[in-house]
């Protein structure tokens, strides 16, 4: 490969990824929340370690980190390729998921600084995973200034706290700036020319094929719903079956009629109920409130869209049938998003030009890039592979020389694309 | 009807009910967990009304409670007739579960005192619901003298409390006995001749026939178990569906087996999943551990045996097929047991005398009553009818008439069983 000698190593890409896992909440894995105090830490500690690769690392209103040289000045319509991924974590996730593109967007712009035409900057996104607020994605659309101030009082997380509140909280540790007045309270920073995100595939493919690389042209859209299913509750001993309106039996069947949903929309669906919460929950009274979570995922919109519409159906039918009043909410949809082909075709040809195996493929995952390609600016996403295809789990691994070779590929594309 | 002219009436039944629905946690309906501070204050509020009526009110060490004359001794042997019921109800539970049979038995004590040749004593158990504690029946069970002292230890609540500790806040209170050294910590205060029980139905019969008065001659058997299933945390959106072992929707499978089996069992079967709990119970994450709680109950003992092993076998073969791991935990079980039939029969010689309709039916909810019966009480109990045979709901609800009607008919046939 025809690369200049890089700053970074192996050795430092697995060392800034292992430091980065180390902001966790306790338990198994990494669990690190949007804003949460884990989180506000990590987020210093990458600070930190932009300016001693001589970068400034500027936050914005909402809590993103900007990795950039001195000479590219933020807030003043400088255009910039933008690489980077996400800071937060689902519970007991992994230690690569965000992360390497994280650190990725911190190394890529320290090495390609005055190297290129138009400047590098790093990003890192401070929510995209929505296990802390419903609403996902919150970082690269506060990012794009895509953001409405309504939306900061109308997030919530479990304990009642605001998206405002959390992001007044990050202000206080010095973690974002103040936000803009009026409608749109998040401006951007830099307007990006380019979005590039290296992320591990979190799915099966490049492992099984045995290829280190893989280049997305797609990423999925998904519908996530909460149901509301409300039915009585009653002595389990002495309700005749006929007379039950069990709240957790007609969920449990909405379980499996998602299932069905997924298994006839084609090998690229997927479906799966991922929370169920009832009352009261004891073995002596027929459950009265099932809340169960659904979500459906589809890299062709038609498809999407016929996978909601069959399941409201299912369980309007499975309600009824069962005599309970089912809700059914949607928390968050994005459409499917085609990445720029162009870039897909630029990729191509230099993973073909370097000699790396690679294929051009779909994202079952929603990642920040849907954001970025939505608001039309060309985007691309680089894969490698995830052992076993496991992610958002404690047992999500990618081998140090996989990591590497991404990181070497991302540079180069980096330093071609910003020229 | 040949009565004497009684010194309760219905107003003041009903004033004791409405009272005693008053001490409850905060939320619909009544939640008075067994040995909590509304569970005190309403114990403490008993006996004072006891004492009221001429009456001792002597707890034991399990926080039972005796009603019964000073003539009639407690701890000497005494025998007596017992009537009562339980004092703890389920979360968001209604009025009368319990709370009648706890009422009618301090009435009965204070109407029948000085008029029998057997004491009559009114009880009131602790715990009988399982809502607190895995257990159920506690408190006829430590009554009776029936509990090992290394149980004290192993009952523990959500919060990890046991019920030794539990019952130590209780004595600090001043709401019960020292426990007895040894391994039999709780000894019975009287010799039960008889036990009887007034209660509400629960269930739809005596509504849908029209009858006042049920005298039940059998109570159905459960089992209750916890089935743990662990599957594997992993991307909803990335991993394939054959590669998932997803523990909700082995779970939701499992759900709809129970009800199956308890449909394939006959019409005095029931079957129900009370409640169900996850981890980590995010819209992007496969389920990888769910806590399954399923109960099944029938009034024939080789019946629910086999439902139960039926049950187990339909759990295992959905493990095995969706490669997740199923353990069956049973958290606790009880046999069907008859009541004494000569009781059946000199109830039902009453209620044609008094020109009271009636019917002789089962329980399928468990009472205390089992737990007299199987020691070899002579055992006996009587349903009035539920409101479209709704309990263990806010929406309880028994008239005021038939209260009474049910009293009154306790009344004559404890004067007539003590003589």
């Amino acid at each position: 490969m025809a690369l200049p000698a890089p700053d970074a190593s192996p050795a430092s890409l697995g060392e800034l990824l292992q430091a980065l896992a180390g902001f966790s909440a306790p338990g198994a894995g990494v669990t690190r929340l949007a804003y949460a105090a884990h989180w506000r830490a990590a987020h210093r500690w990458l600070a930190e370690r932009a300016r001693a690769m001589g970068l400034l690392a500027t936050p914005d209103a909402a809590g993103n980190l900007l990795f950039h040289p001195a000479q590219a000045a933020p807030g003043r319509g400088q255009t910039a390729l933008l690489v980077g991924s996400h800071l937060d974590s689902v519970k007991h996730g992994g230690r690569y998921d965000g992360a390497l593109g994280a650190v990725a967007g911190l190394l890529l712009a320290a090495e390609c600084a005055g190297r290129t035409r138009t400047p590098v900057v790093g990003f890192v996104t401070g929510e995209e995973e929505g296990s802390r607020f419903g609403g996902t994605l919150m970082g690269a659309r506060s990012l794009l200034g895509l953001v409405e101030a309504a939306e900061l009082d109308r997030e919530r997380d479990e304990s009642g706290t605001t998206w405002r509140q959390a992001l007044e909280e990050v202000r206080a540790h010095g973690g974002c700036a103040p936000l803009a007045a009026g409608d749109r309270p998040f401006a951007p920073l830099f307007v990006p020319a380019l979005a590039l995100e290296l992320h591990i595939e979190q799915g099966p493919v490049l492992e099984a094929e045995g290829l280190p690389l893989g280049i997305v042209e797609r990423i999925a859209g998904y519908r996530r719903w909460k149901a509301s299913v409300e039915g009585e509750a009653r002595h389990t001993g002495t309700t005749p079956p006929p007379m039950k309106r069990d709240a957790l039996a007609a969920s449990a069947e909405m379980v499996a009629a998602l299932e069905a949903v997924g298994a006839e929309s084609g090998e690229a669906a997927r479906a799966t109920a991922g929370n169920l919460r009832l009352r009261p929950g004891l073995f002596n009274v027929v459950p009265e409130h099932c809340e169960l979570w659904m979500e459906m995922r589809h890299v062709d919109a038609a498809r999407l869209s016929a996978m909601a519409a069959e399941l409201a159906r299912r369980c309007r039918e499975i309600a009824a049938r069962r005599k309970v009043v089912v809700a059914l909410q949607e928390v968050s949809a994005e459409d499917p998003v085609p990445l720029d082909p162009a870039l897909v075709q630029k990729a191509r040809a230099l993973a073909e030009e370097l000699g790396l195996r690679h294929r051009v493929m779909t994202s079952g995952a929603a990642h920040d890039a849907m954001i970025f390609a939505r608001a039309g600016v060309p985007s691309l996403m680089v894969f490698v592979p995830s052992r076993r295809g496991i992610s958002h789990s404690p047992e999500e691994f990618t081998a140090a020389e996989q990591l590497w070779t991404g990181y070497l590929f991302m540079r180069e594309l980096c330093l071609r694309l910003a020229r």
